[in-house]
């Protein structure tokens, strides 16, 4: 096979195997897979490596069917609908499979991180939040608007760490929230990405009407979907912290 | 959450943990978990019954570093070198995870499906020719158009089972072969789609000029990443090995 272009390190860079927590939903768990082998492409490059299978680290996803997160945030008296145990038992399952380094591809479900990372120490979990905020202050950024399911807007996941970080956040109003709901269930997890910017779309509009941020941070897997599709959207600075934390699983996953 | 549409059953359909053997390459790996997905919203659709994250079926992605395919194929003399025993481990850890039914996300790959499937006899493999040649037979298709790897030509996979099963096939010739594998290698492996497409561009339109068969199918799975976009391949039925080996995967998991 030729190989063309400038000249590689012939060393396959050296990997840790790690693992990923999806089905909250299946396409966005999915989708995480394919943010984090991009993001695995981009460390190669970045590191003059030969991007070929066998330099990519290994990696397992475990797509579980894990109860509602937004409804167990709602009902926090009725832990018999936590996702909780679902969840740790599929970090279980990764770290049997020699896996310390785990990223869960859903945000509304980083309100039990704490939890899951006391019941598993031997694994590292990363935290999609504090990502995100380490990145939009990497960013220089101020102020930002934010979408999410109303579970995440509900436990303030983002609201506080953004807060704490001196970054001014502008959430939708509550009949907006419902709207970004019904695009997450009625579309995205339906496979029907038109509907969902149906939804999503106004509320976007609505939001820049009543605040001059310019950036949005998608705090639901399921918006980076279909939402930079929206008219809407065009000329909005569109942050996917699933993105932010693919490329954080790859810059563990490289030695 | 309200639920807009026809009336669906409540019921959860009943399912089976399966397995994908991916990394070969891990962006396809990663698209056939999309495809799964894809499909499994098609078997609840068809079911009448409500398309939720709780209604999928658990499955395991496995993304591992196995030696080049079409390499082994190349060099039987070199058996140190054949991903079996790679593909072998990964089966083996899926089977830990009481995973009881796998496919394997490449299609040169299948080149060792027999003695995988030897190996692990507790574990029902999936054959992505075999799956694709009955999808052929029921769509009435006699004559196709095929791009695979060398290593997928080289082992006739799927020309003796298309031949046997009365369907004629046409392959491009050495140098276009060379082609193919420089438009997967340079191209779709390394994220570069349009790349990828200039290689498979001109290999299309030769075998066109040739050829009156009107169906090519796209025997890599990283072909299809690229090659629908190619505008040499508009007009041509494309069809997608692995889209039909992620739909039966998605029959297997509804019991």
């Amino acid at each position: 096979m030729s190989q063309a272009g400038a000249p590689l390190s012939s060393a396959v860079p050296q990997t840790r195997k790690v693992g990923i927590l999806g089905g909250m939903g299946p396409a966005a768990g999915a989708d995480f897979v394919r943010l984090f082998v991009q993001a695995c492409t981009e460390q190669l490059r970045r590191r003059g490596a030969a991007v070929v299978d066998q330099a990519f680290p290994e990696h397992w996803l475990a797509q579980i069917p894990a109860p509602d997160r937004t409804s167990a945030i709602a009902a926090p008296e009725r832990p018999e609908i936590s996702p909780l145990d679902a969840m740790s038992h599929a970090v279980q399952q990764l770290h049997s499979l020699d896996v310390r380094i785990v990223a869960i591809a859903c945000n509304t479900a980083h309100y039990w991180h704490q939890p899951l990372q006391q019941r598993h120490s031997q694994v590292r979990i990363l935290h999609i939040i504090n990502e995100t905020i380490a990145h939009l202050q990497q960013a220089g950024v101020r102020e930002v608007l934010l979408m999410a399911t109303q579970g995440t807007h509900r436990s303030r996941l983002y609201d506080s760490a953004l807060e704490a970080a001196g970054i001014a956040v502008h959430t939708p109003l509550p009949h907006e929230r419902e709207q970004v709901m019904q695009g997450i269930f009625e579309g995205v997890k339906r496979g029907r990405l038109d509907v969902a910017n149906q939804y999503f779309g106004p509320v976007v509009q609505a939001l820049r009407q009543r605040h001059a941020a310019d950036t949005l941070v998608m705090a639901c897997t399921e918006i980076p979907l279909a939402l930079p599709q929206a008219s809407q959207a065009q000329g909005l600075k569109l942050i996917d912290p699933a993105w932010v934390l693919a490329q954080a699983l790859a810059a563990q996953a490289y030695v």
